[in-house]
């Protein structure tokens, strides 16, 4: 991961829950061999597992001392809290390993290279910090050329920030790639980035370029895949990030798109404003991202990713059996039951839309 | 502006018509007293009015010796190209009005304070560099807050870029105003900046912070005014800048909108693709706006601003009729014929619907 493989120490402090630490949580879901430890005082002493549902063995500790009896060699900030700034309580571990000589990864807003005190440690010991949400020099200007590609371009929605979407995204390509279809992941996304070890976080580049950075990824993916999945970002529904949701849906001008949301999740997370804004129904969610679709290039909901999270066999279940029914589209949790009928319900949309190229 | 009254040189060389160098345009039209000169050696020893049919007798020169004489002492750079590189051939008289001591004030997405030449010929003579869209160094995340101010917000949203939406933001600011109303101009993009002498350029700010920045301003604007006028950006069909268009409109959190539009463009002016994507139909670019704000807060489209610019006073007058009759809206150029229509038209609207508040 960013330039070599890693033995990496996740920093979750005080916040190494399936909903808390997503970045850290999506790394130890699909980086496992590249994970050493998860910091988290409050949970020292379990794993991986036993805290977030993912990790198997991997151990959880106290700090970055023991994370280098674990093993470990680079240090993942491993949350992205709203705003993207270095919790207070993070700066002593984060200058710790810079100490060590460890590189530093982080995917905040906050460039902690930026930061006189990391820098100068850095500087000190020769460790390299890679802030990969810092935007590329370049500025590409959309102009709808991903709708010209002869691969189908799937663009994973949401009904809210933190659904999903990155890990529907994933699960869909390795599940058409396990069906022997040539299928490529485009991250959108700082925790995708180290899922995939390349993309653009494009929530925090220049707002005049998030739809051209998302065609140029889209437009390198397509090359040598029949199936493009690309990340997506926010929510249109969302008062914060409403406009990263649009600019990434017009510039990878998808055909087909995966509509993600957590069942039970009633209201839109804004922290600020909690129980204020309440999400849309599933068939008012389809009809609007088809809607916005349509403004540039029209594109389907062909299938609803659910994220069951919390809820037993049972209930999760039924919920995507409820999911299904209201919106008359295949629907399931790609984690808990596998993205089987996701990917087919692609295949069979290429089949039927496959671009004239 | 920028700190002090200026005597300002703009920079338009090659480019100084109302279509192409809309920066020296709102410049010349809103802040006519701090102009000195424009710069276009290929319409030297015209005036700004035969020109650029704004600006009176400022005479347009050669170069930046020429602007002195007229009584420069600070350079504008008074274009806004695509992509925001500084055009090659600009950058002589740029370092030779830094080499003056002339402060450079610039909306580019390339920030000239970055550029080692330029930063070092203003450390010579003391002179100062103001990018006007370098983002503040703040992360406003938005919530809908924009939403509970007593203020009646107007939104001004396009059928694409570069249709008007400043100088039909500033009209109403202005006629309102006449009127005896408390009204505040929102600038949210460069020329805004320079004509308004606040605002931020959000097109230019990480994605993530488009809603935060708009909703940060659009409270400001609100404490001392009733109607808090919002210059919007980009366009909901424009492949580039939808996410920007969509990302003001869930800050602003408008109740009205202003639709904008040139009479006669038929296609999205998109420099990569000219004529590949036709401009809707007034009446569903109404709908597609309406649609988007009730994601989040049910807005109406109320009146139509025409830029009328090329006609003759007749052909404007039957476009003006024409888009009244296809919307069933008051329809105005409101720098050719005044804002007095749209002025009247959102009055009517907050009289009907005034905030709780």
């Amino acid at each position: 991961m960013f330039g070599r493989p890693r033995k990496l120490a996740l920093l979750a402090e005080g916040r190494f829950s399936p909903s808390d630490a997503k970045t850290a949580v999506g790394v130890l879901r699909y980086r496992p061999e590249e994970v050493a430890a998860v910091i988290d005082s409050t949970r020292a002493g379990r794993t991986a597992q036993e805290c977030a549902g993912v990790g198997g063995t991997v151990p959880v500790v106290a700090d970055v001392a023991a994370a280098a009896a674990a093993g470990a060699d680079s240090l993942l900030v491993g949350v992205a809290p709203q705003g993207g700034d270095l919790p207070p309580a993070w700066r002593a571990p984060v200058l710790e390993a810079l100490e060590r000589g460890w590189d530093v990864l982080s995917g905040l807003h906050a460039f902690l290279a930026d930061d006189p005190e990391l820098a100068a440690a850095a500087l000190r010991t020769g460790a390299r910090i890679h802030d990969a949400r810092r935007p590329p020099a370049r500025r590409p200007v959309a102009a709808g050329r991903a709708a010209g590609v002869g691969s189908t371009v799937v663009l994973t929605v949401g009904s809210d920030c933190n659904v999903g979407k990155m890990t529907a995204s994933v699960e869909i390509e390795r599940e058409l790639a396990r069906r022997g279809e040539r299928a490529a992941f485009v991250a959108t996304g700082q925790t995708g980035m180290f899922v995939a070890d390349h993309g653009v976080t494009v929530d925090a580049v220049p707002s005049d370029f998030v739809a051209g950075f998302t065609e140029e990824l889209v437009l390198a993916a397509a090359r040598d895949a029949d199936y493009v999945i690309v990340e997506g970002q926010g929510a249109l529904h969302n008062p914060a990030y409403s406009g990263v949701a649009l600019g990434i849906l017009h510039g990878a001008c998808p055909s087909a798109l995966v509509l993600c949301h957590q069942a039970g999740r009633t209201h839109l997370r804004v922290s600020a404003a909690p129980g204020q804004f309440p999400i849309p129904p599933l068939a008012m969610l389809v009809e609007a991202h088809e809607e916005a679709a349509r403004w540039l290039r029209p594109a389907r909901v062909v299938a609803v990713a659910l994220n069951t999270l919390g809820l037993d066999d049972r209930a999760a279940r039924a919920a995507c059996e409820g999911a299904a029914l209201e919106t008359g589209l295949p629907a399931t949790d790609p984690v808990r039951f596998g993205a089987g009928p996701l990917a087919a319900a692609l295949v069979a949309w290429r089949r039927d839309h496959a671009p004239a190229s």
